[in-house]
């Protein structure tokens, strides 16, 4: 019987893996350079971690189970939860402002779509103890470094919630939070329908959707004639200014809000080209989680790249390295096995394993698209010398194989 | 409140994955050399995917559960089945033999211990499509490679069940099987009481007995005066005398048949000192999977290192990089941002984003371990120089961007 990978999950063949670990290594460096630290949490937490920060509509989304000690867990669907709580658990000591970073899987059970599957890998950085324009900006800076090492030069999207939470501030909490969600889906007849219903005051309903509609380079001077001279304004360009400095291009964006209560003032979204409907390749801003998780009143700001949606739209040709096949007999495997040995210092070597004749042996480099057939006949092994067969250029020699460590190690490509 | 990690599972802290990382790069360059590549498959599989290949006594300890499609799903337990479904499903046309490696976490439900995790990691290779001597040779030799980029001198333990069921085969498949994993638990008076049981021949019992118990250097002739000249001696002592060309030392050891049906040949597993009871950090041989996956009769070789078992006693001291920590007043901070990301392109950098005082930025360069922090303060502006301090020596030098680029990358600690 065959059985298949679940639905919605990937296997990622040898190809597809180098192209993957390369952009990755490039991300680590980026993050790095930053003076970014990685961390790893476990693969599964108790429910209770996601619901605490989602609410309890999230388990409809979740892979959630219970173990067969009867505890309530649920496989990742985001990694910021858990960074929180690791650092709540386990770093609350250590010198501030934390830099961390993390590679991993998330999980989320939802129809498979283009571009959308149940496994998914996220690279995210959080930055934790610090807040305020410097850290807006760096995080930000950050994210934008890393696309570019991917090859995107993508659509900076920046809002700043402190301004909408200015205006909603004469609401009840949990009024507040659901204007939010409603901001977040770009839902504006529900957002009117809601305002009708909790009776808003028009100067508040007038200034809500002025303010969301903002986008732009003239978005701040619009915004100071729409609510006056309100200092979440002046922070807001304070964040802005800084990004000039980094050199950094965006657009301002008010209807930006992320959806999420514990998002409380720069937020940023990036999108990039090629990619459809989904094309949103990363998202952040400055949140409190950690009191929520039983830490202190510590500030943070982060966000989260999506890797497969940049896999998808990554363009790199990789240069193939210098792969060496020994072609040898049955009499003389032995004899390379020491050679091989030897060669596998410097570049991958394959031997044959197959009992292999000679030309199966040299049909099988050219399958695999080795660049060097190394020959290790009855011939050579009296005279003591190696051939080695250029596989592109169909040039062979006799060479020692201290001469043929020099050539693999000596030439450019 | 506060939440903790689940049972079983492990946060790691940023010093820990600076390990982890660096000798999880060191096995990707030995295999690599060797020519294998690598696949990732999903983190969790259908249910069946195990207990075809492990029955249905496995499921006590994995973490199973039912998707929201009422489809029998688990977190994977070991990476071979996983790799076989792959195989069967996407890489039947490709040139064999497959040369793979994965490095992956899995996950088992049972009473967490001194060096056993409920999420741990493999580091494994699977050879697809080739056996034999020189196949089996191979990844041993690798294995032993892997170990010893790690530091580890392991104790290689190798045996062909070749032989053992040479000895059986005149019972039926399942009491063979039995008995295979009675042997593999080292119960002696369980294997006694059973051979009774099925009333096996006294002969077939003397000479079980008397294989399980051969190791050392004289197993092999102690074996053929046992056994008599059988083929599946030959084939065995062909592996040995290839582990000889590879200049790898070993223990021949009868008694090892790791449990499973499906393993065919040569089985090996390696121990290494300072891990008390679970010692093992190696186990693998020759097996077939594949048919029972719905695919040919392809036979193939691997086998997995426990990754957790060999970090904890990795011992390796690792030089720490340069880091800059940039020391700024609030008017000189935006001065310092082309600075830093200038740098960025060598060093790891960091800015202060807390809005520190001068006092507090450097002792926070001092806390983080940094090694120099360079300080572009008014004056430093005004005369369009930099000072750089180091944190060890506590020398400050006044010096151009320039000059402290070359200083940074020039120098060898």
């Amino acid at each position: 019987m065959t059985i298949q990978k679940p639905r919605g999950t990937r296997d990622f063949l040898p190809q597809e893996m180098v192209r993957r670990r390369y952009l990755e290594n490039r991300l680590r460096e980026v993050v790095g350079r930053w003076g970014y630290q990685e961390v790893v949490t476990p693969t599964f937490e108790h429910l209770e971690l996601f619901t605490l920060k989602s609410g309890e509509g999230v388990v409809g989304e979740l892979y959630n189970f219970k173990d067969k000690g009867d505890r309530e867990m649920t496989l990742r669907p985001e990694l910021t939860a858990p960074v929180m709580r690791m650092f709540v658990n386990e770093m609350q000591a250590l010198p501030r402002p934390l830099k961390l970073f993390y590679f991993e899987n998330c999980f989320r059970y939802e129809r498979p779509q283009k571009g959308r599957f149940r496994e998914f890998w996220q690279f995210g950085v959080e930055l934790i103890g610090s807040e305020g324009p410097d850290a807006d900006a760096e995080v930000i800076s950050l994210a934008t470094a890393m696309l570019e090492v991917a090859g995107i030069k993508g659509d900076l999207h920046v809002g700043y919630l402190g301004i909408i939470r200015h205006v909603l501030s004469s609401l009840e909490v949990e009024k507040q939070g659901k204007i939010m969600r409603l901001v977040d889906k770009k839902d504006d007849m529900g957002l009117d329908y809601y305002l009708e219903e909790i009776n808003a005051p028009t100067d508040l309903r007038m200034k809500l959707f002025g303010l969301i509609s903002l986008t732009g380079s003239e978005a701040i001077s619009k915004a100071s004639n729409l609510l006056g001279p309100i200092p979440e304004i002046d922070t807001f360009q304070q964040i802005l200014t800084l990004l000039d400095a980094y050199d950094i291009d965006y657009t301002i964006d008010f209807g930006i809000s992320r959806g999420l209560d514990y998002y409380t003032g720069m937020v940023f979204e990036i999108y990039a080209e090629g990619l459809g409907a989904q094309k949103q390749v990363c998202g952040g801003g400055s949140y409190k989680l950690i009191q929520l998780f039983g830490g202190g009143d510590v500030p943070s700001t982060g966000f989260g790249l999506g890797f497969d949606r940049i896999m998808e739209i990554y363009n790199i040709e990789l240069v193939s390295q210098k792969t060496v096949v020994m072609i040898t007999t049955q009499s003389t495997r032995i004899n390379a096995i020491p050679v091989a040995c030897k060669l596998r210092e410097y570049v991958p070597v394959y031997m044959d394993i197959m009992n292999r004749n000679f030309k199966a042996q040299l049909s099988y480099a050219n399958n695999i698209g080795a660049r060097y057939a190394l020959i290790l006949g009855d011939r050579e092994v009296s005279q003591g010398v190696l051939t080695l067969k250029d596989m592109e250029s169909g040039v062979q020699e006799s060479l020692t194989l201290d001469e043929i460590i020099l050539k693999l190690t000596g030439e450019s490509n």
